[in-house]
C-alpha cells in the first residue's frame, strides 16, 4: 500500500497551458490576433521541445501559421517536434533548415521528398517514424499528443467558431487530440463572419484564431484532365471492370489517384453500361470528389461517396448533389479524412491504384533511392484489414479464391493497376525494389514498401490480369507476376510452360480471355474527352481550377 | 455525352428530412422536445423502412428514446434496419418483437445475445452482419448510413449544443453520418443548462433534443473487484509481465476487460517495480479508466490513457489527473471510441485479451451455440494491422521472429491470457470450436471467430507461455498450443517429444524457466485487494458505484 505522501504534480500540463495563456493575455493577445502578431503569438505560446502539429493536410494548407513559425527565432523557438500528416510546402522544410524544429513524424511529403532527403543527409532533421494517415492521427492519442496545433478553416466567427468548409480533411482529428489534451489550439481563417455557415470546430475547442491575408492554399489534387488518358490506360481500364469489378460484383471501392484509374471511372457510363452493369458496380465509394466520376454519377452508377477532403471547383455541383455526397444542413461538402480511411479499411470491398515499383513477391513502392515521399493512405486502404467480420459478395468469393479448404474469412481485393514501363523506360516490375537501398540510407528497421505482397490479390498490367488469389505457392505467384510483365527483363524471365499453365487456370487472364479486344480500346469510349466535357456533364456545375481550363 | 434531359431528383434525402421537419412543426414541435411526446415525434420523423441508429454504447445508453422507440405503433413505423453498435437493454429487442423493426447490424449483444439468437430462430429479426465497431462505424459512410439517430447526452444548452460528459463514446461518429447526410438527429438528455461545459456536439448538427424524465443509463462495465482475483491468474499475470511485457518492452497496448488483465494492472506497482520495469513497459494506453489501473498510475508506471469510453465512479480521479486522461478545459473526461479504436488498432504494440475456445489453429471464440453474442471491439485490436508503417522495438522484435529471412514488416503482439478450463469445467482449449456450429444455424459466411490464429502470437495459460512467432510450421503452432494446453483432452494428446523441443526453443516457457515461483503468485502481490483499496490508493477520489460497496 502507498503510504508515502504523493508529491507528484498530476496536472502539469494544465499548469503549463494556463501559464502560456497568462503569458499571452499579458502581452495583451485576445482570442481573435492580428495577424502582423502571429510571430510573436508562436514565440509566446509554444514552448522548446513542444510537439506542434500542423496541419499540412493532403489538399489544404495551414500555410500562413506554417510560414510564421518558420519565421520564428530559433534562439527563442528550436527543439520543436513536428507532428504533420503532408510535409507540402517549403516553408514545412524551413522550420528545420533554420533550426526551429528538429523532428518530424509524417505521412507523406510528395511535393518536398527531394529536399526532405537531402536535410536527412544533412543531419538537420530527424525522421520518427513514416505512416500512413490513420497510423498517425492514432497515435495523436497515445504516444505523439501535440501540444500546440496549427490549423486553417474558411471562416470563424467573433467567439472562434470555426466552419472548415468543404475541406474538413484533418482538423477535427488533430483539434481533438490537442484540445482535450491540455494542448493549444490556434487556427487561420480566411474571414471573419457574423455568423459560420455550419460549426465544424465549436469555440470551446479553439484557443486562439487569425484571419490570414491571403487564402489558404489548397491542391487540387484529385483533378486528373480526359485528354491525357492514353489508349493503354483505357484497356487496362476495361480489363479492370469486365475481370474485376464484374465478377466481383464490386460495389463499395476507393480508387487511388492517377490517370488508370480516371479511366476507369470515365469507362462505367459506356463501356460498363454497355456490359449492364450500372447498379451491379462502383454503387458507394470512400473518394475524394473525382471530376472525372461526374459522367457516371450523372448515369446514375453512384448512389453514395464520403470524401477525405473536397476538390477545388466541385462545390457547386456537390451542393447540387446531396443525395450522393456528404454535406451539411448549409448544403457545402463535410469531409473527414480519418472517418474516411476508417470507411476506406473496413467498408470497402476494394481498393485499385498505382505504384512505380513491384517485385517478385507482389511488394510494391513509390521510392526512389534520392527522395521520402512516404504513404499516404494506401497502406491504410490497400491491406487487408484482418479486424472486418462482415462479409459481402467481392469479400466472400476472394476469400474462398486463397484457400483450398474451409473458408474461414474474406479478402479485401487490393488490385495494383500499372503499365510495365513506366515514364523514361523505367520498368514497373524489378528484381529488387529500391525501397532496400533506401531503408539503408534511412537506417529504418523496415524498406519502405506501400503495400505488401500478400495483400495484394491482383495485378493488371496492358498484358493482362495476374489474380494472386488462386496462386499456391510462392513459385506459382512469381510466375504469375512474370507472366503479366511485358517485355521488362524480369518479364522475359517469365517460365513459358508454367505461364501457359496460370492461363489456362485462369491465373492469368489475357485481353482476348475476357472478350476484349484491344483495337477498341480508344477514346472514344471516354464518356469524357476533356475537362470540358466534364463541365458539360455537370450541366456546367464543375468549375474547374484555370490552369485546367484551355478553351 | 448525355443529350438527355436529366430528370433524377438529386436532392431526395434533404427534400425527405424536409418533410419530415415540416411535418414536426406543424404538429407544434419545436428544438426542445416535451418527454411525453417522444412517441409522436419519433412517428412523425421517422419513415418506415428507415436507417435508424441507436445509441446503444457498450457504457452509456439511449435508454429513453429507445423504450419510446418500442412504444411506437407497428401500423404507423415498421421494417425499420436498426444500426447499433450494442444491443444491451430489453427495448433494443422489443423493438422486433413488437414488428416495429425488422433487420439489425451490430457489433455486440452480450446481455442480450440469448433473446437475439431466439427472435432470429422465430424469423423475427434479420441479421445484416455483425462488426467490430470500427468496421461498424466505417459503414455509416459507405452504405449503412442512418437516415434518423437517436443519441445521449449529458445536458444540452437551450440552443441544443450537447455536452455528452465523460461517456462521449460513439456519439460524435453516429451524429456525423447522420447530420452530414441529411439524417435526423434526435437527443435525449439528462438536463436543460444555460450554458454546457464544454461544447462536445454542435447544436446545429442537432435537430431535436428531450430532456429525459430519468438520467441516462450507464453500465460500470470495466470495473473488477481486486477481491475476486485468483492466485491462478496471479501467476498468469507474472508470466506476462515477465515473459512478455519485459523482453518486447511493451509500451503502448490495450488490456481487454477481465479479472485476468486487472491482475497485470495490480501487478505493476508490486511485481513489475521489484523488476526495474517502471517507466518501461506499460507507460501508453489505449484503454477505459479501468480502477484497477489507479495504484500503476499513482505509483508512476502510466504516462497517458486515451479512452473509448469513461467509468462510472472515475469522474472526480479523471479530473484530478489530467496529465494522464485526456480530459476538456472543463476538466471533465474526453472520450471518443472510434478514435481510441483507431489507436488501438494502430498505434499499440500489443493487445492482450481472454475468450473462451482456443482451436488448434489458434483461432478464438467467444461464441456459443445458443447465444449472438458479437465482437465489440476485440477483433479490431486483436489482429495485426498490415496498414502500420511505424516501428517500435516489440513491434521490431516480433516481426523479426517469425520470419527466417530479411525483414519487411513487424508484428503487433496479440496475445491470448486464459485458464485452461474456465467455469463449469468447460476446456477453453478445442478441437472445434463451437463458432462452427453457430455459423450453420446463422447461415452466415464465416464463422464468428474473435481472433484468427494467424494473428495471435502467444498463448499464455497457468502452464506456461506459448509463443506461435517462432513456430515454423502448422504443426509446431499446434504443438506449442497444446503444449500449455495443460489436462484438457487436446492438451492430453500433445507430443511429448516435440513439446519438448518446443521448450528447448523457447517457444513454450514454464514458470520456472522465466524464474517465476509459482508459490509465490499470492494475492499479497496484488497492490489492492478490494476495491476500498483502490479508493484508498485514490486519496478518496475514487467513488465505486454501490454495488461495489461492501463496507
Amino acid at each position: 500500500m502507498n503510504n508515502m505522501i504523493n508529491k507528484r504534480i498530476w496536472n502539469s500540463q494544465k499548469s503549463k497551458r494556463k501559464q502560456k495563456l497568462e503569458q499571452a493575455k499579458l502581452k495583451g493577445f485576445e482570442k481573435q490576433v492580428a495577424h502582423l502578431r502571429t510571430i510573436e503569438l508562436l514565440e509566446t505560446v509554444i514552448a522548446c521541445g513542444d510537439k506542434v502539429c500542423q496541419e499540412g493536410n493532403n489538399q489544404k494548407q495551414a500555410d500562413f501559421l506554417s510560414k510564421a513559425l518558420s519565421q520564428c527565432n530559433p534562439e527563442v523557438l528550436n527543439e520543436l517536434h513536428i507532428l504533420q500528416s503532408v510535409l507540402a510546402l517549403p516553408s514545412h522544410l524551413d522550420v528545420f533548415e533554420k533550426g526551429i524544429a528538429s523532428k518530424v513524424d509524417f505521412s507523406f511529403a510528395g511535393p518536398q521528398s527531394l529536399r526532405l532527403a537531402q536535410l536527412v543527409q544533412q543531419q538537420k532533421i530527424s525522421i520518427g517514424s513514416i505512416h500512413t494517415y490513420l497510423e498517425l492521427y492514432g497515435r495523436y492519442f497515445i504516444d505523439l499528443t501535440p501540444n500546440v496545433c496549427l490549423i486553417t478553416a474558411h471562416s470563424a466567427d467573433a467567439e472562434g467558431n470555426l466552419y472548415t468548409g468543404a475541406n474538413t480533411e484533418d482538423t477535427p482529428a488533430i483539434v481533438e487530440a490537442t484540445a482535450f489534451k491540455s494542448g493549444i489550439v490556434i487556427a487561420q481563417v480566411n474571414e471573419l463572419v457574423d455568423k459560420v455557415p455550419r460549426v465544424d470546430i465549436p469555440s470551446d475547442w479553439v484557443d486562439f484564431f487569425i484571419v490570414s491575408p491571403k487564402h489558404n492554399y489548397i491542391e487540387p489534387l484529385f483533378t486528373r484532365d480526359p485528354a491525357q488518358i492514353t489508349e493503354v490506360q483505357i484497356l487496362m481500364a476495361m480489363m479492370v471492370i469486365k475481370g474485376i469489378y464484374a465478377p466481383y460484383q464490386i460495389q463499395r471501392l476507393n480508387h487511388g489517384i492517377g490517370f488508370d484509374t480516371a479511366a476507369i471511372e470515365l469507362l462505367l457510363p459506356t463501356f460498363a453500361d454497355e456490359l449492364n452493369l450500372k447498379g451491379k458496380i462502383c454503387t458507394n465509394w470512400a473518394l475524394n470528389p473525382h471530376p472525372t466520376l461526374i459522367p457516371a454519377i450523372e448515369s446514375g452508377f453512384v448512389e453514395s461517396v464520403h470524401s477525405f477532403g473536397s476538390e477545388v471547383g466541385m462545390e457547386e455541383y456537390i451542393r447540387n448533389r446531396s443525395d450522393i455526397f456528404f454535406t451539411g444542413a448549409d448544403g457545402s461538402m463535410r469531409s473527414n479524412r480519418a472517418l474516411s480511411q476508417t470507411a476506406g479499411l473496413y467498408a470497402c470491398d476494394l481498393f485499385i491504384g498505382s505504384t512505380l515499383q513491384i517485385d517478385m513477391q507482389g511488394n510494391s513502392s513509390t521510392a526512389t533511392v534520392d527522395r521520402i515521399a512516404g504513404f499516404g493512405g494506401a497502406p491504410n486502404m490497400g491491406s487487408d484489414p484482418h479486424g472486418r467480420r462482415h462479409s459481402s459478395y467481392a469479400y466472400h468469393k476472394a476469400g474462398k479464391e486463397a484457400v483450398d479448404g474451409q473458408v474461414i474469412k474474406g479478402r479485401k481485393l487490393v488490385v495494383q493497376l500499372v503499365e510495365t514501363y513506366r515514364e523514361h523506360m523505367h520498368p514497373v516490375f524489378v528484381e529488387e525494389l529500391d525501397a532496400w537501398q533506401l531503408q539503408d540510407k534511412m537506417g529504418s528497421d523496415f524498406p519502405p514498401i506501400m503495400i505488401y505482397g500478400e495483400d495484394v490479390t491482383h495485378i493488371v498490367t496492358e498484358e493482362g490480369i495476374a489474380n494472386l488469389l488462386l496462386c499456391r505457392s510462392e513459385e506459382e505467384r512469381e510466375q504469375a507476376i512474370r507472366g503479366v510483365a511485358g517485355y521488362t527483363p524480369v518479364g522475359m524471365q517469365r517460365d513459358q510452360e508454367k505461364v501457359a499453365e496460370l492461363r489456362r487456370r485462369g491465373i492469368i487472364q489475357r485481353p482476348e480471355d475476357l472478350g476484349i479486344d484491344p483495337s477498341k480500346a480508344t477514346r472514344d469510349l471516354l464518356a469524357a474527352q476533356s475537362i470540358k466535357d466534364l463541365v458539360k456533364w455537370s450541366e456546367g456545375m464543375y468549375s474547374p481550377p484555370s490552369r485546367f481550363r484551355n478553351w
